[in-house]
């Protein structure tokens, strides 16, 4: 059977359910290919005919002109099995069975069905996803089948794979409104298109930069340890893991009808193939987003400049946790700072505890970025008692100045905190609530490049 | 001397160093006062002399007619003494020094400064807060002193004490958008008035349901242990604890000028007192406001809804891990919703995962309720694929209706999420972006009912 390359770069796609009611899942699938400038053929099926967004809508899948080379499928689950032998007669490579109603219902009826759907494929050597999954989306050719509304969704360097549907639409609905995503696959009961696979796509895919897996299940995990050994030695790979203890492996298992496995086991994985375990889906978004928007640190030298001290303290706790070093700048720097300092500045060793002095917090930001000693800085920002415009002023001044990572922690004022997740949405700055998160997420660079080295 | 209530019950407060420019310092005192609606008495000193917000400025000190009970002190700290002898001449009683250039510069001059300030405050009997601090806040009578401007904060039943003046004062930014605030104290240098003369103040403050503390070094531990066991028996107190490790704890000798100590110390005397522990900035925000919000579970038994499979897993990771449990419902419970249930819902045992059904959503959220074997529940949307009134509907059926806590995860479609942001604002639910703090905040509370019950 082919490859996976067809679910993302398919030039033509037959749309199985589609509807003409704005809202309806197959009407959104229909408009995110329209909206998202899909330019290869598309053909829509649906008893009642009819036309949609100027398409014609044929009754039946014999009907369609042509040989689509995908069919993504949202009709009721008793109907796929003979759906799908219909699109193998008209020689349909890969289908993507959005419908739920298999496997992870845990009924006898479900399980049947996924059962002929898989034969039914092997037998016409179509290529599945699904089913009980959310599509595929693939943000540069337009190439978007998710059933929810996906317009709208920038264009970034962000590729993730999720088992589970719903999950995998609301990360990106998530995305679309923060981070942006260049590919989003949603894997669901995952009957024959595999992650490792996927990840083996990614892992050549100029556009992708980063790529972010959740997962619950791995089939195949000799191979899975290869592909990901390799991927990660192009690029980083973020996994977030369901089902890390026994409550969490019981409700896997009646969720997309797959078992969890030992989790030591996966572990043992992620940690061989160099792969980078987020603990939670906070974490994991923190990650992807300072692996999108930064470039990689050489070593764990951490530089802290702060507004506050107490979150130069917060961060200095976070980051020894962590195995970050925070060390000292040369006395001749600080010196240099000091004679300009308001004479209320207290540390100006690293971390610089600037209070309000709009000129030392400008200038340690610059010293901590010049200093060779440092490997990557934390900007802290407690917006009481600060201007707008010292804030922006500074961080302004070293976007795009250093080939060195950064991470912002910024609190308080809401007018500086909205300015600033501005600048984030436009992957300027990456942006965190606390410093503990900007910690973690300035460690995760680390992380890499020491998995890197080797 | 005195006790700390006049810091926040004074009825009449001078403003030494108040400024008639908007935005200055000075400025934000005075109009943090009037726009807070406080009803004590206001006077303002400032050389220049003048009018600001319809109140004559005084030039000196000695010129106030009559006696405040309390004053703010704004002025370069060189000029704190003198400023300190004239009000202790005028018989005030209570002084916060807002003003930074004291031991936290390190250097012998501030340290200098600060000693005098204590010596001269002790001879006349005033009692001290700061320097560096941001005052203290009394939203319930408008008594507030902050340098920053605070107008529009939402009156609420949380306190929170910080050591540190500019986090203080970010701090109650940051609640002044989301949770609200009734009393907030900023220790700054905290020369005099210390972390346990407030706790003990606010235990028995029927305005505060929760107390929150940001501390770096305890002064004096034995009396706080006694006072910290009687508040907790009282009512929750959550601390973050700054400098926790080697790095944190050299960065606060170089803040507040105090040493952080041993935190294994700090650690066995929180346990021992019943103290909450927040181990980052966000979960302290995380705990307070479930604290604020929702009443106490009876035990650690938890329901779980969501709209997908991967939150009801992560949740039960989550949860597990903090050592809830996750029971499974009633076979006959169970029955009722798969009756009712559309065919490819899947798991309804508990975690219910009800995907996009409504009924099964709305449903299975009351059935946990309602479920003498379940304490709390966590109500985890994964906003794709399903409306908003679906959403709605459900949550605002839940809300007040039942005596048992609730914490609701949301990710996804921006509307939705900003929706039950909304809800989150008024009080009505505690909303957490990710099953994790969702669980870890159901987690606190129960921590606090067994320390209770202990």
């Amino acid at each position: 059977m082919g490859d996976v390359r067809l679910f993302l770069e398919a030039k033509s796609v037959a749309i199985i359910g589609v509807s003409s009611t704005p809202e309806h899942r197959g009407y959104n699938v229909i408009n995110n290919l329209v909206s998202s400038n899909y330019s290869g053929e598309i053909y829509n099926v649906n008893p009642k005919g009819g036309e949609v967004l100027g398409y014609r809508i044929f009754s039946r899948i014999e009907e369609i002109p042509g040989e689509p080379e995908l069919a993504v499928i949202l009709i009721p689950a008793k109907s796929v099995p003979q759906a799908l032998r219909e699109l193998g007669e008209k020689k349909v490579k890969a289908a993507i069975i959005e419908s739920a109603g298999f496997a992870e219902t845990g009924r006898e009826e479900g399980i049947e069905l996924q059962r002929d759907v898989l034969e039914i494929a092997k037998r016409y050597g179509i290529r599945l996803i699904g089913p009980n999954c959310m599509g595929t989306s693939n943000f540069s050719n337009g190439l978007v089948t998710s059933f929810t509304n996906l317009t709208g969704v920038k264009r970034q360097n962000i590729a993730f794979l999720t088992q589970g549907g719903i999950f995998g639409g609301a990360l990106l609905m998530e995305l679309a409104q923060s981070l942006g995503c260049n590919k989003a696959i949603t894997l669901g009961n995952e009957v024959d298109a595999t992650e490792t696979e996927f990840i083996d796509y990614l892992a050549d895919d100029p556009e992708t930069r980063v790529i972010g897996l959740y997962i619950e299940e791995i089939k195949g995990k000799g191979r899975f340890l290869d592909i990901a050994k390799r991927a990660t030695r192009k690029k980083p790979v973020v996994i977030l893991k369901g089902g890390v203890t026994e409550e969490g492996a019981k409700a896997v298992a009646s969720h997309t009808a797959s078992l969890a496995g030992n989790y030591i086991v996966y572990e043992a994985m992620f940690k061989q193939s160099g792969i980078i375990q987020a603990y939670s889906l906070e974490e994991f978004l923190d990650y992807l987003k300072i692996f999108s928007y930064m470039p990689l640190p050489r070593g764990n030298k951490l530089g802290v400049v702060s507004t506050s001290g107490t979150l130069c303290i917060l961060t200095c706790d976070a980051s020894s946790k962590l195995g970050l070093e925070v060390p000292k700048l040369p006395a001749e720097t600080q010196q240099k700072m000091r004679d300009r300092a308001e004479a209320w500045v207290s540390n100006l060793s690293n971390p610089v505890d600037s209070g309000g002095d709009r000129d030392t917090f400008k200038a340690a930001a610059h010293h901590l970025f010049k200093e060779p000693n440092i490997d990557m800085v934390s900007i802290n920002i407690a917006a009481a008692g600060v201007g707008l415009d010292m804030v922006t002023e500074t961080v302004a001044s070293v976007v795009g100045a250093y080939d060195k990572p950064f991470a912002l922690c910024v609190f308080g004022s809401s007018s500086i905190v909205a300015e600033l997740k501005e600048w984030d949405k436009k992957s300027l700055v990456p942006v965190y609530p606390s410093p503990d998160r900007a910690a973690r997420a300035l460690n995760a660079l680390y992380q890499y490049t020491r998995n890197k080295e080797a």
